[in-house]
């Protein structure tokens, strides 16, 4: 296959977690006769130092001329220690989501075997669990109408959802769930909320036109109870913006470290990958940033264009990588392996096991 | 003291949990001299058979004359089969939290010593947890304005706070607070909700009056986060009714088992006390139902009238029960204790340890 591949490395540790994501998509191409080209682009503050811009022309432009976008991290001191700074570097992300119309954030919650320990949760109640969370990213209440009163005593703020919004992402819900355990479970509170009522009917609706997936409906404060108590019992939940946000933070908690999570932002036309982590800055340079965030990002993005084997290629790498302790500090305090070692070992272990 | 407590058994197990918490009542009475009078009244299904109304009016007269109210359960099976049902007995509560301007819910967290292993979460995670949710009740998205377009395609649900509103929780948190570990934590999405904005105004200036109480904001998603990863961090939690929903059920399920939950709803002039679970109507004159939510609400009832020593002295009593294994058969399944055996043990031990 041919693909284009956009390069956001962005701020922080952001460059050198992606340099050992690219190191792996390599090994992918070399390992499965695969033909990717990769193009460079700058976003976030080391945008605004060279542009002005946290998200220039120049990088929309490449980005919505390639088949998918590669992202690192975004973010420095310098903006985090001035919340009042008008332009800030997470100002390019959220913007290239909505140039892009990147509606539906997919994060998945699955724990290595050899990380079990690292959850704050016991072993019985995590061994097993394996779900993708579907959060709606571009409606409801955090982009609805808000209103603060003359006198500054009355806020509000408005939560709408309209039918294409909600059609849109439950679709790529459903397409999930019928490639792995064919089940869905939408998360709201429809005993309350009128957009949830909505959601409800538009999901069961378009649930007809798949009818292997089988569809579940669960009160989003009944969800953050079972995703303690029995983590295990999902495949695919769909969600609106904030409960996603809440119950897709709750879910990383699972896998103890942050280091290890990678997520997806996905529209009709685009989309882009990155660690769930942030740009960490105190550790920028100094090759001990967890790069399987970042590796398991590109793991995402080659599910993402159905090249499911050579995905799982690099899944046992990093399996093999973690068993053999061959990993960050973060992961096991006492190595002697940094950033761009860990990078080398998984790429150099990614077999074709046919 | 004296106090005119009204009882409102409700369905289900609620007359029989109930019960003993009433043991207990009459238990510290007499241990330490004090005289509660007791006024049963009807509420729910059992209302609806009588009176054809979940919430006669007799009953509310009745809560609104008396110091407090200690609530069972409410629901049966033969309307939780009729999800269509125009009158439901849950409505009897819903009305009655309304009617007395009950805003305030309040959701202790702690986990007894010998059910540590009741928890998903690991020991060294739940051990020494002890905190307290305090939801606002009756405003939010919850109550706001509901929209549905004409065609059907589009929905609203608005979120609206006003200063008033925030003010009075905010101040029986802070109280709570002060006479506890001095700390605490708001949780909202001030980074992109109008109404977490004014929270956080709100807030900030009432902190001024309690300058011995640590004030910390936390954003939900990174809160759903910390409950798992690090419980024991929280003293009081302030929030709004929908991340209050989420959240204390979230920190509910800490606890295993949801048979040892209390909570209260509290407003400037009336103040109710209730388990956390439902009414269970399968388990209903089975004398199998665990009394030790109900047990608890009492004892939240106590403290609420600055009872302190009474209330430890039912926490000391089930405490020794729960040692040796005088338990129902869910916290126990080999148990032979049922509903009034554990209610009979806990309230014959409750002593004055002066
Ligand atoms: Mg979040
Ligand atoms: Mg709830």
């Amino acid at each position: 296959m041919n693909l284009n591949i956009t390069l956001l490395p962005g701020d922080g540790i952001g460059p050198e977690v992606l340099a050992q994501a690219v190191k792996c998509l390599r090994a992918v191409e070399e390992t499965f006769n695969h033909n990717f080209s990769y193009i460079e682009a700058s976003i976030g503050a080391v945008a605004m130092d060279q542009t002005g811009s946290p998200l220039p022309e120049e990088t929309l432009e490449i980005c919505k001329a390639s088949d998918a976008i590669l992202f690192g991290t975004i973010g420095t001191l310098k903006y985090d220690d001035n919340p009042y700074a008008k332009v800030r570097p997470e100002q390019g992300l959220l913007q290239l989501r909505k140039e892009l119309n990147l509606f539906s954030s997919i994060r998945p919650v699955k724990i290595f075997p050899t990380l079990l320990e690292k959850s704050p949760l016991k072993k019985e109640i995590i061994l097993g669990t394996d779900f993708v969370i579907y959060r709606e990213l571009t409606g409801g209440i955090y982009f609805g109408e808000k209103k603060l009163s003359a006198d500054g005593t009355v806020a509000s703020d408005l939560c709408e959802y309209s039918e294409k919004e909600i059609s849109r992402i439950t679709h790529l819900a459903f397409k999930a769930a019928k490639n792995r355990m064919q089940k869905l479970t939408v998360v709201d509170k429809a005993n309350v909320l009128e957009t949830s009522r909505l959601w409800r009917r538009v999901v069961s609706k378009i649930g007809e036109s798949y009818p292997e997936v089988a569809l579940e409906f669960l009160l989003a404060d009944n969800a953050a109870m079972q995703i303690m108590l029995n983590p295990k019992q999902f495949d695919v939940i769909l969600t609106d913006n904030l409960f996603g946000d809440i119950l897709s933070d709750q879910s990383s908690a699972i896998c103890g470290s942050k280091g290890l999570l990678p997520s997806a932002s996905i529209g009709n036309d685009y989309a882009m990958f990155e660690p769930f982590h942030g740009s960490f800055t105190q550790a920028k340079g100094k090759n001990i940033a967890n790069p399987i965030a970042s590796i398991l990002s590109a793991v995402m993005l080659l599910n993402h264009f159905g090249l499911n084997e050579e995905a799982q290629a690099i899944i046992v790498a990093v399996d093999k990588a973690l068993r053999k302790n061959i990993s960050t500090k973060d992961i096991n305090p006492s190595s002697t392996y940094g950033t761009s070692q860990v990078g080398d070992f998984i790429s150099q272990n990614i077999i074709d096991s046919e």
